[in-house]
């Protein structure tokens, strides 16, 4: 039996993660959830679930938390806030396993000590990877605890990786749907809409990671990722257009085999790979085959996609460069929400972004964290002057 | 260093399998080295990869090439012939590796043999899995022998099979290109010659081949092959019509995860990999992902191609129905190149044979080739009555 801590407990992956709790009920369990803002849902999670810790976002919240959980009678559960109570959850002695799926660098510390503790990590929060995947990623190897990525196209990958050795791999090959402006004329470009952006072609997903995905940034955040999770450099990792998105992704080793992972679009796969590792259970997430006919396969247009060349850029830059990218483009997309700045904004205002930020290499998560702050300020400094 | 004894070397696999070793020098030799007729072409291989034993098929064939060194002024190299001399190539104390490449059962004894001296074999010849797979296998795993397959579709398996235990394997999806009648109507196959049956759309084979590919027999062995180099039951293989011929061929796995192996066309590819097992050396047989457009899988028509039902049925019942199968079939497609007996014809003969054949499971090599001969006389007698 797994104890999990679910860090992002009401969000979309969260909310997967414990229908995979509810499918393996003999397999795993709930240690502790941490929940951000939604208290309804945690109200509903602790009482469905009995975690032994339960985390909001801040004391008020905790505190609202608490009278419904006494109004109901239920009692037992520690319940915490913040930051704090965030890494309380990750590190929580009876928590086996750590499903990080907090958005954005908000769950970077949680994240750390988890693996400071010594705990097995299912990572579903790239951000995370992207801007401290140096610092991260170091301490897993010293401590030996396995980082299993929960995200699709790296899950793909982490199984493609188990055809051959590190060493045998040539190329990491993520595919993207491309976007609903796959096939859109560049100089449609410029006049592009949230409401057009917003509507994505495959996955159902949440407003940033929809725009990010638009742009191809998230692909770009993708590459940065793979360099870090599988340690290998830029060069080694390329990106083609599979707008089926049934191939989740592929890696080409140095004899020219290459190995591809195919499965339904559904999250709960790849958690469900990165709980059990290195088992699989049986599930029901069964992929037709026999009614497969059509995948394609293209090269990505860098030209109307300029986010992936500055993904690439920034990935070859490492440290501050990758923590920009990111936090600029977070400060950008929201802009263009508020119709603030045109489609063609983001990546420009990423570019300046990038362009003041110098090259450094955080060593220490807090430095992670100054270096994104200064990265926003600049990106709303751009955006908002 | 490996030191190979190669079976069947003047063949297409024979001589894909030395020009790897002519690419790996530093990796692979050439020991032994069974040739069968071609004494022009044993000649020539001796000659160049001067190997310790060399084997034909006759006396008379192997006293000419005796000759003939002589007449070079090479000497030092042992020359035998006919099955014995085959199996003293495939069991010589310094090999290292046997490349099992012979067609037919006429490399069964010699493989047989390999397995028995401990030689870790590369398996490309599929009608000795089919006709005495329970023996070999067992032979195998008791002397923990590897058998690596070295036909695109099997070595494909087993490198999608490295990624999950065996326990968690659902289903082998073989991919076959569907020959050059996958799209011809059904009428129309009464009245298909040999030359339309000749022609494959993808490989390049030997004429018994192209036509089993042709009827999907060749699938059909392929099945067995499978389900006695993987250990499962035929349930759990299916077969994938896949034009392009360029996913070799899937596995999918309890938890839902299809993995996939793509790569060129090129025998080199399987070879190598069997030979250099579990590394995989860099080679030049790239594969250009960003060039590929379309891939198709569609579901096989077992009703144009009934073979691939008898092979099913001989799979479930075993032993000397898949002996048969094999053993009629050889004879119906000689029959079919002679214009004896229409395209049709081959599966009728093979459907006669399996209803006269009893029932069994030899236990021995013996008692195969016996079960062998017994098969393609009844099916000679049903076809030259």
């Amino acid at each position: 039996m797994k104890r999990l801590a679910i860090l992002g407990s009401t969000g979309s992956i969260g909310q997967s993660a414990l229908s995979i709790v509810e499918q393996f009920p003999e397999r795993y369990a709930v240690a502790a959830l941490a929940a951000g803002r939604n208290v309804d849902q945690a109200f509903a999670q602790v009482q469905r679930w009995h975690p032994q810790m339960v985390s909001l976002a801040t004391e008020e919240l905790a505190g609202q938390l608490a009278a419904r959980l006494r109004e109901a009678g239920v009692s037992g559960i520690e319940i915490v806030y913040g930051t704090a109570g965030t890494v309380a959850c990750s590190t929580l002695a009876e928590a086996d396993f750590v499903v990080s799926a907090i958005v954005g660098v908000a769950g970077l510390e949680a994240t750390h000590a988890a693996i400071l503790a010594g705990k097995p990590v299912g990572l579903a929060n790239k951000e995370c990877m992207v801007a401290a995947g140096e610092i991260l990623t170091r301490s897993a190897r010293e401590r030996s605890v396995p980082i299993l990525p929960i995200d699709s196209e790296h899950n793909a990958v982490h199984q493609c990786l188990r055809v051959g050795s590190h060493d045998e791999v040539k190329t990491i090959w993520l595919t993207a749907s491309g976007g609903p402006f796959r096939q859109t004329p560049l100089k449609e470009f410029a006049g592009i809409t949230p409401e057009q952006a917003l509507k994505h072609p495959t996955w159902v997903m949440g407003r940033r990671i929809t725009i990010d995905s638009a742009t191809m940034l998230n692909k770009g955040l993708e590459i940065i990722e793979a360099c870090r999770l599988f340690d290998v450099v830029p060069g080694q990792v390329r990106v083609t257009v599979h707008p089926q998105s049934t191939v989740h992704s592929l890696v080409e080793y140095v004899d020219g085999s290459i190995v591809a992972q195919i499965s339904v679009t559904d999250m709960r796969l790849p958690i469900l790979y990165a709980l059990a590792y290195p088992e699989r259970p049986k599930s029901n997430l069964t992929f037709d085959l026999a009614v497969l006919r059509h995948l394609e396969f293209e090269e990505p247009d860098f030209e109307r996609f300029p986010c992936l060349r500055l993904a690439f850029d920034a990935a070859k830059k490492g440290g501050a460069h990758c923590i920009a990218l990111n936090a600029a483009d977070e400060v950008a997309v929201e802009a263009f929400l508020e119709r603030r700045i045109p489609f063609l904004g983001i990546p420009r205002t990423i570019e300046e972004v990038l362009a003041r930020t110098p090259e450094a290499h955080p060593e220490t998560i807090a430095e992670v964290l100054a270096a994104d702050r200064d990265a926003r300020e600049t990106a709303r400094a751009l955006l908002y002057k």
